[in-house]
C-alpha cells in the first residue's frame, strides 16, 4: 500500500478512505478503552489523531507508545469528533517501527528553550517550530527561484572558493590543504604557492563580481548560494555561514533596481502568505503577533523612495535623541533606519545615493562627485533587508576608485576588462536569506532559522 | 521605453512593432548602402539582425561597430528577407553604449579553443557555447527544484563548513582563520582549539548525514549545494568544487529509491528537451550528434534493474577483454559500466546490492551479510550518474559497521541517536550537478560546464 501524507488527508474535502500513514508520535493519551496517538510526518504542522480501540490487537503496542516513536498505521480516515481537527484515523493495524525510550529521549511534551534545542540540533527538526521553519525556508527558496525564472533571469552558481575579495575588506576564511604543523616554507614564510590552488584562497563573501561577468553577457542573472564572514560576532543577527541571493541586471540603473527589489520582496512575502498559512499562523501565534499583518502591509504598500540626504534631514528634524548622533556623511545605524521606516514613514523605504566614503568602490559615482548610486531597502520591524547599487560602468572612473580604495588593480584586471569591452550600465543587490526568513517568521535569533548554525566556536553537526 | 528581450521578439507570432533592444554585437557586415549588425542579449542563442540604412544618422556609428561592442537600438520589427531568421529590426536610432577595441578584444568572429576560453572565463559567457551552457544549467537547476517541490520534498541547506566527514575518508579542504606563519601552539602542535570554530573544520564532501536528520522529521527532503574534494585529479571529469543534489526519504527502501531516481532523471531530461530546444540543437550540432536522441531514449525507456552479482555474471560471460579483470568483490570500473548499459542492455541500468567491503559504512547490510543496499544508476554514454543507498537504520548494526570501518563512534553520536530514537527505514542518493550538465550538453570537459572551475592550481576569477 502506498503511503499517504498527512497533509493530503487534511487538504482533502472528504475522508480519504483506507490509508497508510507513517510518522512519529508527538503524544499519546489513553482514556478508558481507547488510546489516542498524535502522529506527525513532517508534511504539515498538524498531527493526525490515530484512534486505537481496546479490541484492536495493536492496542497494547499503541498504549505503550511514547513521544518520538516511529509508527506505521493503516486504517480508515473518518470525520473527527474531537475539536480542532476535521479528520482522524481509526486504526486497523499499527506497528511500532522505532522506539524512543522516554527515560532518555530529550524531546518531551513541553516547551524547550531555544538554547537547549540548539544543543540537540539533530533532533530539533522534530519540534513544531523547526518543522514549520524548514517548510517556510523551503517555500521562500522556491519563491526566489520562481520569481527570477518568471522574469527571464538565469541562475548562476558563482564560486565558493575564491582568490578575490568582493568588498576589498572583510574577514575571510582561508581554504588550504597545507599541513599546518609542518607547512612548506620559502624564505621563512609559509609558501602558499605550494597550496592546492597554487595561491592563497578563501571562502567567498559575495558572488557579485562574478555575477557581473554573466550579467554582461546574459543580461539578467542571479546567484543563490552560501557566503561566509569570519567575524567574531556573537549576536542574534550574525552567522559565519549564510545564504545570499544576488541578482545582477544589465542595462539597468538605480530606479530599475529599486523597482526590482520592491517587486521581489512583495513576491516572496506574498508567496509565503499564500502557501504557508498554517505554519505562518503558528509563528504569528507563538513568536510575533504582528508578523502576518506586517507582511501583508508590505505586500500592499507602495515603497517610499528617499535619498540619503533627505533621510539625514528627516533624522535631524525628528527631535528624537539617538544613541548615535546623525550628520551628513555618517552611515545610518539601525536606530535611524527603524525611525525612518517605522515612525516617520510607516512603510518600507528605499534610501538611495549614499556618501561615497561609506560605500564600496564598485558603486557608481554620481555627478555630484560626493555620492554613489547605492540603495538600501528598509522595512518596518527589521531595518535593512536589501543592499545594492548601480555599478560603476565607466572604466576610467572605476580605476580611479579602485586606486583610491587602496586595492591592487592588477588583481581586478578582469573586472576592469568588463568595462573596457562592451560595458553597459548595470545594477544589482544582495538579500541575506536567513535574515529574510528571520523577518518572515518573527523568530528572534538567527541561529534558529538555519538547520545548523555556524558561529564562533560552534560547528557542531 | 521598456526594453524588449530578443527571445520575446523571436517567440512572437507576428512582428512586435516598435521596440527597444539592448545587447552586444556579435558581428557586423556592410554591404553597399546597408549595414547589418547581429546583436545578442543573452536571452536566446539567436542573434537579432539590426538593419541600418545609409540615410540613417546612426549609419556611421553602426558602420564602425565591432564584435563585443554594446548597443542600444530602437526600431521596427519586420519580417526578414534573409534566410535563417524570421524577424529583423529596421533601426530608427542606434547608440554605441560601450566599445570593444578590435585590436585587443580577445573574442573575435572565429572558433576559439576551450583551453583559450578558460583563460578568459570572464568573457567566455559571451560566446554561443557558454551562453547556451548558462541557460541549460539554469533550466536543469530549476527542473531539480520543481521536481522535488511537486512531490512534497523540502529543500534543506546543509552546512558547508563541517567538523564531520560523510564518507569516513576522502580528501577535504581545511577551513581556518589561524595565521599560517605564526599559529598558536600547544605542546608543540598547532592548537586547533584556538581556531575560529574551536576545532578542526573542513569543507563538506556531502550533505547526506545532515539530510538524514531532516528526513527523520520531515520525511522527504533534498539538498542542492556546493560540495568539495581536495583530490589532485586533473581529469575531464573532476572538479575540486561542484554542486550536488541529495534527496533523502524516510519510510523508503531500495526499490522506492530506484523508482525515485528513474523518475527524477526522466523529469530533468524531459524538462530540458522541452524548454531548451534551441540550445540543445546547438549542442547536438557542435558537441555530440547523438545527445538529443540519447536523452529522448532515456526519457522513453524503462530502466533495467539488476544486482551487482548479476552484473558480474554478465561481465564474466561477455567474452570481452577488459583492462580491469572482473570478479565478485571488486568495484565496477567505467569500462564495465559502459559495457552493461551500452552493449549488453542498451538502456539505463540500476545496479543494486554491492559487496559491503567496497561501500560506505552507512549503507544497509543485507540479510546475506555480504552485500549492502547500495544502488548505482548507469546511463549509456556516461556510465554512473547517480549513486545512492538505503541507509542502515538498525542502531546495533550501524554501530558495528562504524567500528569495523575504524571510525570514531563518539563523533557520530548524533548519527547513532537517529537510530536510537524513532528510527525508520530510509534511503537517499546523490547526483553530481556538473556531471549531469556535462552529460546533457555533450561537452567533454567538466571545466566547460561550470562558470569558474576550481581544479588543482587553478582558482582564477
Amino acid at each position: 500500500m502506498q503511503r499517504t501524507r498527512i497533509s493530503e488527508i487534511f487538504s482533502s474535502d472528504s475522508p480519504l478512505g483506507e490509508v497508510l500513514v507513517q510518522g512519529w508520535v508527538k503524544t499519546r493519551r489513553s482514556s478508558r478503552a481507547i488510546t489516542f496517538v498524535q502522529v506527525n510526518d513532517g508534511s504539515t504542522l498538524r498531527d493526525l489523531q490515530v484512534v486505537v480501540d481496546e479490541g484492536n490487537p495493536a492496542y497494547p503496542v499503541a498504549n505503550a507508545l511514547s513521544t518520538g516513536c516511529s509508527v506505521s498505521v493503516t486504517g480508515e480516515v473518518v470525520e473527527s469528533q474531537g475539536k480542532g481537527q476535521r479528520f482522524e484515523i481509526q486504526a486497523r493495524e499499527l506497528q511500532l517501527v522505532g522506539g524512543a525510550d522516554p527515560e532518555t529521549y530529550p524531546l518531551q511534551k513541553k516547551r524547550h528553550t531555544p538554547e537547549f534545542l540548539r544543543e540537540i540540533a539533530h533532533l530539533r527538526p522534530r519540534t513544531n517550530t523547526f518543522g514549520a521553519m524548514a517548510r517556510v525556508r523551503s517555500a521562500v527558496a522556491f519563491a526566489i527561484h520562481s520569481f527570477f525564472r518568471e522574469r527571464g533571469f538565469q541562475y548562476i552558481q558563482t564560486p565558493i572558493i575564491t582568490a578575490s575579495d568582493a568588498e576589498g575588506a572583510g574577514s575571510m576564511f582561508r581554504v588550504t590543504t597545507l599541513d599546518l604543523n609542518n607547512p612548506p616554507r620559502r624564505e621563512g614564510s609559509v609558501d602558499l604557492g605550494e597550496d592546492f590552488f597554487g595561491r592563497p584562497t578563501f571562502l567567498t563573501v559575495s558572488g557579485q563580481l562574478e555575477a557581473e561577468i554573466f550579467a554582461l553577457a546574459l543580461s539578467n542573472v542571479y546567484t543563490f548560494g552560501p557566503t561566509f564572514r569570519a567575524e567574531n560576532s556573537n549576536t542574534s543577527r550574525h552567522l559565519a555561514e549564510f545564504w545570499m541571493v544576488e541578482p545582477e541586471v544589465a542595462f539597468c540603473e538605480l530606479d530599475g533596481l529599486a523597482e526590482l527589489a520592491e517587486d521581489f520582496l512583495k513576491y516572496i512575502f506574498g508567496h509565503v502568505l499564500e502557501n504557508c498559512d498554517e505554519d505562518m499562523q503558528f509563528f504569528n501565534r507563538w513568536y510575533n503577533e504582528e508578523i502576518i499583518s506586517t507582511l501583508k502591509g508590505i505586500v500592499d504598500s507602495r515603497f517610499e523612495r528617499i535619498t540619503y540626504t533627505e533621510a539625514v534631514d528627516m533624522l535631524l528634524q525628528s527631535g528624537e535623541s539617538f544613541e548615535f548622533p546623525i550628520s551628513w556623511g555618517v552611515d545610518l545605524q539601525s536606530e535611524h533606519e527603524r525611525y525612518l521606516t517605522e515612525k516617520r514613514i510607516g512603510r518600507p523605504v528605499i534610501v538611495t545615493d549614499y556618501p561615497k566614503e561609506i560605500k564600496a568602490f564598485y558603486m557608481r559615482l554620481n555627478d555630484d562627485d560626493r555620492t554613489v548610486g547605492a540603495m538600501d531597502v528598509l522595512a518596518p520591524g527589521i531595518g535593512e533587508i536589501i543592499g545594492g547599487s548601480q555599478r560603476e560602468e565607466r572604466g576610467d572612473v572605476l580605476l580611479r576608485r579602485l586606486r583610491e580604495s587602496g586595492l591592487n588593480e592588477e588583481e581586478y584586471y578582469w573586472y576592469l576588462d568588463l568595462r573596457n569591452y562592451g560595458t553597459v550600465p548595470h545594477a544589482g543587490f544582495g538579500l541575506g536569506f536567513e535574515r529574510t526568513v528571520q523577518f518572515i517568521t518573527g523568530v528572534s535569533n538567527i541561529r534558529d532559522v538555519i538547520p545548523f548554525p555556524r558561529t564562533p566556536k560552534n560547528a557542531e553537526f
